[in-house]
């Protein structure tokens, strides 16, 4: 199972060199990993509520060709790794109008509570964690 | 008692218009007020530490000339209104350059507690309301 | 005529208050007259390929109830003004979820070129102007 | 050469996490490498002016600690690579209150000009290469 979801770049989101600025990126893969998320049945909230965070231990992103104002993307994301303390979450950007890949990203998170010490997931949120689990295996099916 | 800061607009502030994106002189207001707390001897750290919040309940920008990328400005903060329950903080951002005056704005905010609930800063924290008010009285003097 | 859109509040729009932070309106906002543009048969880029900007020349917000992380929100755009050199566009932000309103604002523009400086819309660019005068009629109606 | 200023981060850089957002470190590295590249001699701005944009290839950054609203980070940039094409920067982002490494990042860039194509930096800008593989080269002895 993998998010699909379109966005339209802001213009609040361009920079004075007329592209989207790149940093800009990295708050559409959230939307891209929140997709997926309550695509397998937890809303990013209702994890939050549970007492877990997923901060970014790492994120990259790759540009190949700049993304425009107003020219709608097509952002795929998929599990690119699962373990007992960490995932890996795994991102293409593709331009609607021809389907060119415009960018490539990861972002990897660890498992936290509100203080931010780890939580073992496979242990203590069962449910969450066998739908994940489900999810990156079917992704690298 | 003012607040006055110097800031260099990031590259990250601007947009295809090559000019500094309005939304962003909101937070260019924000370090003007933190700053202004600081200097009258509350860290807004210490204020939310201290269980208040002060949420805006308005913002207004006017925008006269646009401000650009690495043009320094000074932003000149201060109070203009105090009440028991919500206070006015007016901004003026001047390009560095020559002195001219690129926008004006004001913030409103409540006084709230961590659930938002509104709190009497005049009754219940009278250090910071005594040191609010003397800031205040002498911006208007 | 006006526009109804329905945005999803982004993690990276929160602040450390836990609401959606106040600035990040403003972008909200811009997607609402983008979106009552291309209505009017202007995409915005459309308008930029001809040459007009509509910088800010005053923004405006009053929050009312602090929006939250993935709770959707109604943005409903219409004109609030029209002239010959300027027009005003006006905001009202509704929770989907019980149809509050959380806030309003407005934004008002000039009409420039490239350079920032002012163009006659009404004589240079009738089409648009025409358009512009049709959906703010029926919106004072 | 390297370059070293200290960032206060913003109140608008948080998240309900109640921690810098993770995407907000990229317009700090912004401001380091700008801030390195003005002390070798050529300010952006001067840089865009000559025609020539330096649009990310690639970026990067590995978040150990999270860096938090008010506490003064410290962030250390220096060249990372420099070849014809393409330049990479290195970052690292400390707590200036007990030196402890937050993060660290890197991004690579392209040097094209205002078309996005491709510039010879060594060859067409010899000043400005001059000055890049002088600080490349301090940075890697």
């Amino acid at each position: 199972m993998k998010s699909e979801i379109v966005i339209t770049p802001r213009y609040s989101e361009t920079d004075q060199m007329g592209i989207i600025y790149h940093a800009n990126y990295f708050p559409w893969f959230e939307m891209g990993r929140t997709d997926l998320l309550a695509k397998i049945g937890f809303a990013y909230k209702s994890i939050e509520d549970m007492g877990i965070l997923f901060p970014l231990t790492e994120g990259n992103c790759k540009y190949k060709i700049a993304a425009k104002y107003d020219e709608d993307v097509r952002l795929v994301t998929k599990f690119g790794m699962l373990k007992g303390t960490k995932a890996r979450f795994d991102y293409e950007v593709y331009r609607v109008s021809d389907d060119v890949c415009l960018a490539t990203g990861f972002t990897e998170h660890g498992f936290v509570d509100k203080n931010l010490k780890p939580v073992r997931l496979r242990r203590d949120y069962k449910d969450l964690w066998d739908a994940m689990e489900s999810s990156y295996k079917e992704s690298i099916e």
